[in-house]
């Protein structure tokens, strides 16, 4: 097998590109994915000023290497999710590649900082860790992108990931995550600019990189995400990708093509009811935000 | 197991409607999910005379019982297709169901009314069987509606093939295939009202229905669909079906609820270009229409 560029010894084929790539060529080759990503999709201005949230996987620190080798100023938000073993030893990972490259890397512990974490929320508010994790990470990422003031906080979605959440919304046309679902967001009252550049990629052709450039990564899935309906998704997904290479690109590229601009009216629908928390300020379509209700149901329960 | 309804004996089990039913409510399960489904898409006027495309499967024989039950004024149209021994014993599972119950049955055949089969056109063309088939039978079907004064055509389409389809557009995002994937198209054009009353029942419970009600039915599949797309389809909604029972109902029908209306415009645009077929008459988007094209392909080969 070899490289389709150089005609080296090749070390991975892609067969949805019909590629063979050695380790020089993937690697270009993730890096111009995700330009093309960046630039078909306008995500980011030349040079700007990104907050990545980071969680120790593959994915996020494949992205953060690659948007530091694309120029863009980057600094890392780490949330420490209190999932034993499992947490401390990504948090390593992260800290030793910030640290290796010298790049600015922000920590926020759940536990220490406020007061809970992702196995007791899971426990006492008998939602799925999953759910509790999600909405924790999306206000604290959210916040510290606005608080630092940076033109866009960027996350790790691959595309196996996209065209599961998709898939599983379309097997239910819930129309409302549907029309949210763009690789875009743009800023909105109180709400940061979100961008994910990996769209373009899938989590094999992540982790290959990883290997490729030397970054050490948690190689483990989270220990409670199992039974995930996404997993089945993308299960399902990999079966038809195998039968029919391209597909999981197509399904998930062609809906931000065709589809999501049908959908325009009913993302600014969603939008009209926006408030802020009367506890802490960040926005919230209800008087107190879900993150400050899981704050004090595991403070109650914690008593 | 007994029946939810009498308690006596069951002979099936309907994991998605919690259900089990003996074979008298059985047959009525099957019709009041016909009634339904005319109901709430407003498919059919009361007592309104239909033409019924019939296959001499389940699915086109189930319904046709289930029209007559319901007084509608019916007749069906059996198309010979000449695809060997498989049309031969289907033709005369029509011809009985028809005989025997007193009802009008038109026939056409495409070997001697139109000169060519499915499988010389399939040889041909070039083109897939399925896809020769279907516009010989679209076209056909259409015809005799709209000749006949027949206030709409009706298909056997059950929900496994209607959510196979969707799945298939879905995944391409096939804008103007979702946007016309409707259990009910108008008259337009002169092309006939179109209708669907199966969309609520799987084939596993039309065949349940045929075998309650002693209709004898062409159980083989057709030997020209294999390795047909929507076979894979069908079975990936079977596996989501069996890990979580009313998937295949819930895709199909919140699709029809929350997102074809979203479709109104592409549908609009769609229509603008229909003219007639210089040749046959037909309503076409093209000078010849394409049954015309596939006879004079096969006239001109088979010469």
């Amino acid at each position: 097998m070899k490289c389709t560029v150089c005609r080296g010894p090749a070390l991975i084929d892609l067969r949805r590109h019909n590629a063979n790539f050695c380790a020089e060529h993937l690697a270009k080759f993730c890096r111009d994915q995700v330009e093309r990503a960046i630039h078909d999709f306008d995500m980011l201005e030349q040079g700007a000023r990104i907050l990545i949230a980071v969680s120790g996987g593959k994915d996020s620190l494949a992205l953060w290497d690659i948007l530091n080798h694309l120029g863009y100023d980057t600094a890392g938000l780490y949330v420490g999710l209190g999932i034993g073993e499992y947490s401390d030893v990504s948090g390593r990972f992260v800290q030793k590649f910030a640290s290796e490259r010298g790049l600015e890397l922000l920590e926020v512990d759940l536990r220490s900082e406020h007061g809970y974490d992702i196995p007791t929320a899971a426990e006492l508010t008998r939602r799925s860790p999953c759910s509790s994790c999600g909405l924790s990470k999306r206000h604290l990422f959210d916040r510290a992108a606005i608080d630092g003031g940076y033109d866009a906080l960027v996350t790790g979605h691959n595309l196996d990931d996209e065209a599961a959440v998709l898939f599983g919304n379309v097997m239910r046309w819930q129309m409302d995550y549907l029309a949210r679902q763009r690789p875009v967001l743009p800023e909105r009252d109180g709400l940061p600019r979100k961008v994910k550049p990996l769209v373009r990629l899938t989590e094999r052709e992540t982790a290959a990189y990883c290997v490729v450039t030397g970054i050490d990564y948690q190689v483990d899935e989270c220990p409670m995400a199992a039974g995930n309906k996404h997993i089945a998704y993308k299960e399902l997904l990999n079966e038809m990708e195998v039968a029919s290479p391209g597909t999981k690109a197509d399904f998930y590229l062609s809906f931000q093509r065709r589809a999501v601009h049908q959908l325009d009216g009913t993302l600014a629908e969603g939008r009209e009811s926006l408030g802020t928390c009367d506890s802490c300020g960040a926005p919230s379509p209800s008087d107190i935000c879900a993150f400050c209700r899981l704050k004090s149901t595991t403070a109650r329960e914690n008593r």
